[in-house]
């Protein structure tokens, strides 16, 4: 357990249906434990917002948080929160400086595990340089939650090289994958009720803004988009830009960075790393110019140490994305149709 | 139903897990019918995060909403989810602009129920004066959640004439209430399993941003601090508002304003209307100067006709807040010790 951030101590062991009631109980958790590991000059105001002065053009995110298992190899459902919209904002060329946090609790949580919850969100704003300016705790029956659900939103500051935008892609751009395919969603699988499975693998989550926001003061309109490959993975990703270009995104498929692990875990459950949630890498779309330029700085980035180039935008085939297979042969990446693995982010 | 909002059409009839994968099924549960009721200029952009320009003082503030049931006389969850940020901004003397909106929804749900929940959204958003601007949909088993939660962030402008703050607040200044006390808690009741009963009463939900945000051009600095008693009522507002500045609080109670049913009804059921839930009056502090006239300019709008001034801060009894009865006797009104309501926001 990371000791840096303060440990919250709460006087009771397990969270009831009063602490969510805006009464004394809900009063006493705050006081007890959240404002001390969280606690900032605009949260200590207590008021029903946050006030406060920010320059330039904002950029503005929000998530819920329902991973299940809460805590998983790499991390819990805290820095997951965190991280998350952190990168979010990231995406749009924007560093985070203010973050709302909101609890759903099911009633029975053990303190315990809200602790190091708290703990885990205290120490990862802190490594993300965001504050946690206002927040909500609400309070839900046994068997009407699941033990824990988080909200994150955040505000943050567009740098004023970003240009950004789907629109600005165009063909003979490259596509840059930032680090390692697939470890987040594996990390939480082999956690899973009847998957367990032997690993060393570890959730990738991270804050991705500053190494983001360096790349975005030095490459400036060279980056034409960013996207973090979550929830539906790179597959996803790249599919919604095809449909809203109208351009084509071709892959090379042994060019993708991942851990020989991770890629014999998705073999062994049948899922293609394709799909699967990342939650600490990114792709960036770039002009064909800057594109070793790019990667060459990537990869002095501790986070960035993995990336490759991993394909090529064009005119052919527009509106799909197609993988060239390590034999050779082509294939056309879809969208998943249903869900390939729920509740992973 | 109200007709000024489009209607969604959705081609299926219920909630799946694949429509929180961020696949196919995410995409159409999005493009069928969320976007043709909330969509604007900045939402279409279908970005990680939303981006714009705003000049002065920020507000941001954040709430989940997991009210019980969702649907409730004079309103449902999605209407609530609304005008609860858009005041949690305007106690801050903040005029509301942009709202994010993630939703949290139980496998299983009725897509007309969504849709129904959509459009009051919708339509709530529409009479607040402020733009949806970035969403997130996750789906959670039958039986992990309870039907819909959703948490809504949001982001104003504070009024450059605002100076709301606690520590504003002096001996002398008058407690005023906006409208009648205790009507969302005791609706919500009325729905509950086990305890219906017959009754006209309905949520008092509505956005107070516009009537606030004129009272504070009017009054500035006159206005000394701003707070909805949502959660836990009117007594803990002010108690905890008693706890911050140390100074007594005062109620008439036979001032307050209160419907004749809705005072019966907590007879009924044996609650104190000054711990129950409202969702659309506020508790105005103000200087004892300015008391009357900002009464006269509250009482002419639509949702501030039945404002009342129900007491005075003093320096006596410091830090608790205490009531004269009808019958002239004097209580004490702590915080509540647990949860009187639990789910009611």
């Amino acid at each position: 357990m990371n000791t840096t951030c303060p440990v919250p101590r709460f006087d009771f062991d397990a969270i009831t249906m009063g602490h969510g009631g805006g009464g004394l109980l809900t009063q006493r958790l705050l006081q007890s434990g959240v404002f001390s590991v969280l606690g900032n000059e605009l949260l200590n105001q207590q008021h029903d917002g946050a006030s406060f002065s920010l320059e330039g053009k904002l950029a503005f995110s929000t998530d819920s948080y329902v991973v299940s298992p809460i805590f998983f190899p790499g991390g819990n459902i805290g820095d997951l929160a965190i991280n998350g919209t952190v990168n979010d904002l990231a995406m749009c060329g924007a560093a985070a400086r203010y973050l709302s946090l909101a609890f759903i609790i099911e009633e029975g949580l053990k303190m315990e595990q809200f602790a190091a919850v708290l703990q885990s969100i205290g120490q990862a704003a802190k490594t993300a340089g965001v504050q946690i300016v206002t927040g909500d705790t609400k309070v839900v029956e046994r068997g009407k939650g699941d033990q824990l659900f988080i909200n994150t939103s955040g505000i943050g500051v567009v740098h004023r090289n970003a240009s950004i935008h789907h629109q600005h892609i165009r063909p003979g751009d490259k596509i840059i994958l930032s680090g390692k395919l697939a470890a987040h969603g594996i990390a939480i699988m082999s956690k899973r009720k009847g998957l367990s499975f032997e690993t060393d693998i570890v959730s990738d989550t991270t804050a991705l803004n500053h190494t983001v926001i360096n790349l975005v003061e030095t490459y400036g309109s060279g980056i034409r988009f960013l996207r973090d490959p979550t929830r539906g993975g790179l597959a996803s990703v790249l599919n919604e830009v095809a449909g809203l270009t109208k351009l084509g995104y071709n892959l090379d498929q042994k060019a993708i960075p991942i851990d020989p692990q991770v890629e014999g875990a998705c073999e062994m459950l049948g899922l293609d790393p394709l799909y699967v949630a990342n939650e600490g890498i990114f792709v960036a779309i770039v002009s064909r110019e800057i594109a070793s330029d790019f990667l060459r700085t990537l990869h002095q980035h501790y986070n960035g140490e993995h990336a490759a180039i991993i394909g090529e935008v064009s005119t052919e085939h527009a509106g799909t994305v197609v993988a060239k297979g390590i034999a050779g042969g082509h294939r056309i990446i879809s969208y998943l149709a249903g869900e390939q693995l729920p509740r992973i982010c």
